[in-house]
């Protein structure tokens, strides 16, 4: 009798065990969301049987529309797309006016200090899938920063083989984000790890290092991290006060090439960023013109106003004049033809031209927006230390 | 006239310069939350004006509790929790019945496929806080699986002397998730690099390396390396099929050991895990009684039945036994009062007293919880490889 109950104790418990644990990984909503129809439309869906309103706005429409309402049918609220390019797409759901993210999305990531649902179209042959070719590691690592007088959070790519032949060297790409962003932007909207994955898998990129920061001075790391205190948010009027700039000569290059097997010469050396990150390209490649053999600026022009980085037009002349002494192997510029900063690379070439300086140009279609990072990444990446 | 015409319209790019990129930073909640009140009661608020229906539930409640109203002010509803514990929560808003995270709260995590917002009450004494202490790495890393057929991902814990000290050698724990986790569950909640980092800093704890597996054998990745295709969510019923249990065996210690510098002796590796974790620590060193000379089972006890874990009773004595001979110099037990697998441990512990294993024993408070689990990572640490 007692061993027939004991039996029983245990028989429940497992039974118990399954459906506790089979219940913790289960998604609350049992929609669908987003299903990506076989003619590259998109339908999204909520179970929101007492909502009034949801509305439905993505990186597929312009950032100047306004949500979108959805439909009701029974307790589902539904919206689909039009046919959609290739891309990496973001999403939010606005119910009752709150922003949220689709809970049948596992998808989710942070894009600063809100937290965005993601897909991507583009088949297998996209970039920024992750694909059954080799990995690089993605690292979170601390460093000092005396010129900050912190400890500072980075990322750093380092390719499968790193781990592999420890006495190989490596050149090292510098990566720097936009105003609003962290040393996780690029991870995790790049993607970088992907885009790095797939181009040096396919033969188009050769092996690098890649270092992403966190471009504002004040910030000890991102919230990814975990709740820090304290962690100013810093304001993108940090970003031409030129301390982040004088961090990552003083402090991160130094860091890295102690620390990885890096080559230590200008023409292993590459730095890239896009708008806030574009400027802080420009400024620490005008005042250090030999650090770096290729050089991106994204998105961000010529910015000679004193109210965003003190700009002195006969020193930036000098500046000008040194880079082109230096003659950097590539200096890339990027900009879509819809971007509110278009007009200053119209200025940034017209300097550059009248200088003599040479780079290489690429004029996209659209804006200000992460659809054209993605892609200048995987144009910028394949021409560096060739 | 031009000069002026082309100096205004710098003048106004750069104002929109900083009003665009300034707004990409903002969060779309005004309202502050969570506020952790001084008393360690914390105030929710949430920003809805349409919204008929707002709750709350967190993890200060007992799972079982139904989510609870929040007050509507204005347009404004707010939650005042009494008087909380220090401990690292999670919660979500229950939006006319949908679950969205906390839209003023940039802390977010992934918890399986859901997101919760997150906060910790403790002030700076909390070993759950990033502090100004050295800071370890924690690298994504990928490594492939003959086992399994594929190529997976881990997260690897590295002390910041691994950086700095390129001769010296480590000690490796093995960490393992529950059921509905991945690898960076206890990266995410442990949270693993601030435990080890604030222990380690104190001189509670020796430098080690930390390895997190994905304990589903059909996973890839977590969500979190960005949408993969295929990966598959496994069922629980994975857990007792043994295949993780031998791919970790076969191909993840064996990747560790050649891949960094570890000591390869059983001295020298622990083990431990939580829930399905605990159950596939168990059959992990029930198996190889040599393999390990730490070995933690967190919240599960014994599972002698055939549903989960092809459980055979004579097997079982054979491998006890043999734990008995093996003599570890750690086998660390421990469990909530009000865990539902509570009576599992007791059946446990009788058999390890029937059979001579030595254990240490830890009943806390509590249940099948992350609070238990983050705690027990605490108290485990310090004991190992000592």
């Amino acid at each position: 009798m007692r061993t027939t109950m004991c039996r029983k104790s245990i028989f429940t418990s497992a039974m118990l065990l399954v459906v506790v644990l089979t219940s913790a990984q289960q998604p609350k909503q049992t929609v669908v969301s987003p299903q990506i129809n076989s003619d590259n439309t998109v339908t999204f869906r909520l179970k929101a049987p007492t909502a009034a309103s949801v509305k439905i706005k993505g990186t597929w429409m312009k950032d100047s529309e306004a949500a979108v309402a959805m439909t009701r049918t029974d307790s589902i609220w539904s919206f689909t797309t039009s046919k959609l390019a290739p891309d990496f797409y973001r999403y939010n759901f606005y119910l009752e006016s709150v922003e949220v993210p689709d809970p049948a999305n596992s998808y989710v990531e942070r894009a600063g200090t809100r937290y965005e649902s993601i897909f991507i179209i583009g088949g297998q042959s996209s970039l920024y899938k992750v694909k059954d070719v080799p990995h690089g590691t993605i690292s979170a690592v601390w460093y000092n920063s005396p010129t900050l007088g912190m400890n500072r959070r980075m990322m750093v790519y380092t390719p499968q083989s790193y781990l592999e032949n420890t006495t190989v060297k490596y050149p090292v790409l510098y990566l720097l984000h936009g105003a609003g962003g962290d040393e996780n932007a690029w991870i995790a909207r790049g993607p970088l790890g992907a885009v790095l994955d797939n181009l040096i898998a396919a033969g188009k990129a050769k092996e690098m290092i890649v270092v992403v920061t966190n471009g504002y001075p004040g910030q000890i790391a991102s919230p990814n991290t975990g709740p820090i205190n304290p962690n100013p948010q810093a304001g993108v009027n940090n970003m031409g006060d030129g301390r982040f700039e004088q961090s990552l000569v003083n402090d991160v290059i130094p860091f890295i090439e102690k620390r990885y097997r890096v080559y230590k010469d200008k023409n292993n050396r590459a730095i890239a960023g896009f708008s806030m990150g574009g400027l802080q390209t420009q400024h620490i490649t005008n005042s250090n013109p030999n650090l770096f053999a290729y050089i991106g600026v994204m998105s961000m022009g010529l910015q000679d106003n004193n109210r965003l980085n003190n700009f002195n037009r006969e020193e930036y002349d000098r500046q000008i004049k040194a880079i082109v002494k230096a003659d950097p192997k590539l200096y890339w510029i990027g900009i879509g033809k819809e971007d509110f900063l278009y007009s200053s690379v119209v200025n940034l070439r017209k300097k550059f031209d009248e200088a003599g300086l040479r780079y290489e140009y690429k004029e996209t279609e659209g804006g200000h927006t992460w659809s054209n990072w993605s892609l200048y990444l995987c144009e910028l990446v394949p021409k560096l230390f060739k």
